[in-house]
């Protein structure tokens, strides 16, 4: 018998049991006794057949892909964002095409199914800077949605055709400045990244300077550093290079922004080699609020983004585009200052 | 004119450049001019002409994909790994179902070659346990190599039919340990995972008693952590809730291996907020080497694996595997420890 010709009915014949019954089985439902899984399962891995990864796969057609397209795969925040799109593609029969194998799943299984061929309903590019140009973006020919890259308007033409999901980042970069300055803080330095580009950088930068601004301090180059060594630029090793740099070039920097946890865990590490000490010396605001930084040493203050909400936002657009139940949106979403030990002692332990 | 029905000759034709011209722009090989590139690239990006990602493209068929099947994506350890494997496929011309996109791609062009259908030329199963049978394996039809889910001689049936490509995990935590040993360390404590499955926990796991059996000290099972919770078991999370529950097992433990790095940096904050310093009360070492390891404060002490020379193996065996030069093969490398704070002071700051 091979697996290309059995259904689940094939399934429930031989296995006694009935359709919804394997159904729950093969979906891991809560509400089915363990050993009847068992059973149904084993029958499932001796024959070969495929399920389809979803509650609803009876209704499922071959071509039900949605491609996520990362930009940034080391940094971990993405890591999170990839986690909650993949659960709601799964929980609308969809299978995705970038995928890690969660470690309850049989990653033969999957692989199985993928060696099927696939065509894809949906895109979601996640994470980097917005450098196309529309005429290529309507050539996919498929609903697509940006997330995390920032908010497109009034930096990109034709903003108002790009689905589009972020969080406010140059209010959530204010929130970072505003709070360094009321703690006092005058000579405050910032990492950031693609200040040239259509990216979450730029907008960062931005809320830096409006900071700033706001509080009648002039902008220093001397503490400004744009990362932008390697393949990726939000690494530990370009935050660390950051930090130094900016230690050399204004040696009475006493705070510092950086635009993403990772780049702050490196400069952190930075300043403790320099003699500093975080947060009596200088202190030090993340972004993106991953779970990494709140082990760090020490624990990072930062600007936490929405990870579920912006996830569940992407898929919601894009599914609802889809279905043509709505054209293109921009989506923005406020981020929240979470306070540390990276700035200030004795808070949060 | 559709994107379907161009190829690289009309590209050719309509530029007034040789195909080997076109191909260098699209394979942004150096030997080209940059403005022959640039015209190049915007004639292909007006005409819709979707071109393949390398420099063989031209006798590439529609099936010629690669999947990679990650478990863990969340440890930083495997994005290094999948970095390393895109790398090499690419080179060969094939194309990587699971992927990131690096930061000088332009995520457009990739996800219009996603939209065609695929076809699988083989599989990577990256990280995770060896929890599948030879039957299930051989319904696959294409080749397909384990890598870094260890060793599986002697602990799988019909390993030998299995390709598989990882360090000597025995080896390489009894590295960690017999160091640990030889600073005076008697109360050794270690946070591991997966003891029950075929899996490198169970190896490390294996390391480890070995070492002590060795150097004549009793296992005590008070100074042994099982990680087990949450989706994926190698977090943060889990290495603070090992420690602390190691701590308060056996509060006179003076060392700890951890089987990630990971996992040692969440165990190395629950071992600063119970007051312990590092390594002065506590010697902490890692396993993986990777680079937010290496600025982690205190920086880890960790078992290397040789990352680049492991995805090179496997890429190679997966696709001689392909090419019928080769028959499933189990290919062990070794591991090397390397010295940071988190054991010894003033070493390698």
């Amino acid at each position: 018998m091979t697996s290309g010709k059995l259904t689940i009915k094939d399934i429930a014949k031989q296995s006694g049991y009935s359709i919804s019954t394997v159904s729950r089985a093969i979906n891991n439902h809560p509400d089915i006794n363990s050993q009847t899984r068992r059973d149904i399962m084993e029958l499932i891995d001796e024959t070969g057949f495929i399920p389809n990864d979803s509650a609803r796969f009876l209704k499922r057609t071959a071509s039900n892909s949605i491609a996520i397209m990362v930009k940034g795969i080391t940094n971990p925040f993405f890591s999170g964002m990839i986690h909650y799109i993949e659960n709601y593609i799964q929980e609308l029969s969809y299978t995705t095409i970038l995928r890690h194998v969660a470690s309850e799943e049989d990653e033969v299984l999957v692989a199985m199914s993928l060696v099927k061929e696939r065509k894809l309903k949906g895109i979601v590019f996640l994470g980097g800077a917005f450098i196309h140009d529309m005429e290529q973006l309507d050539k996919l020919g498929v609903p697509y949605v940006f997330s995390t890259i920032g908010n497109l308007d009034g930096r990109v033409e034709s903003a108002e055709k790009v689905a589009n999901v972020a969080v406010d980042d140059v209010d959530a970069a204010m929130q970072a400045v505003d709070y360094l300055i009321s703690l006092g803080h005058k000579k405050i330095g910032i990492i950031s990244e693609g200040l040239q580009l259509a990216s979450v950088g730029q907008l960062r930068w931005k809320g830096y300077l409006k900071s700033l601004q706001k509080a009648g301090i002039a902008m220093d180059p001397k503490l400004t550093y744009e990362a932008n060594e390697g393949i990726e630029h939000y690494t530990v090793q370009n935050g660390y290079k950051g930090a130094r740099t900016l230690l050399d070039n204004n040696p009475e920097m006493s705070a510092l922004f950086c635009i993403s946890d990772v780049l702050a865990m490196g400069a952190c590490r930075a300043l403790i080699d320099a003699g500093k000490k975080i947060p009596e010396d200088i202190a030090v605001v993340g972004f993106d609020g991953i779970d990494m930084g709140d082990y760090f040493i020490p624990r990072l203050t930062t600007i936490k983004q929405p990870q579920e909400k912006l996830a569940k936002a992407t898929m919601s657009l894009l599914f609802d585009m889809i279905n043509k139940k709505s054209g293109p949106q921009n989506l923005l979403y406020p981020a929240q200052l979470i306070i540390k030990e990276s700035t200030e002692l004795s808070k949060n332990k």
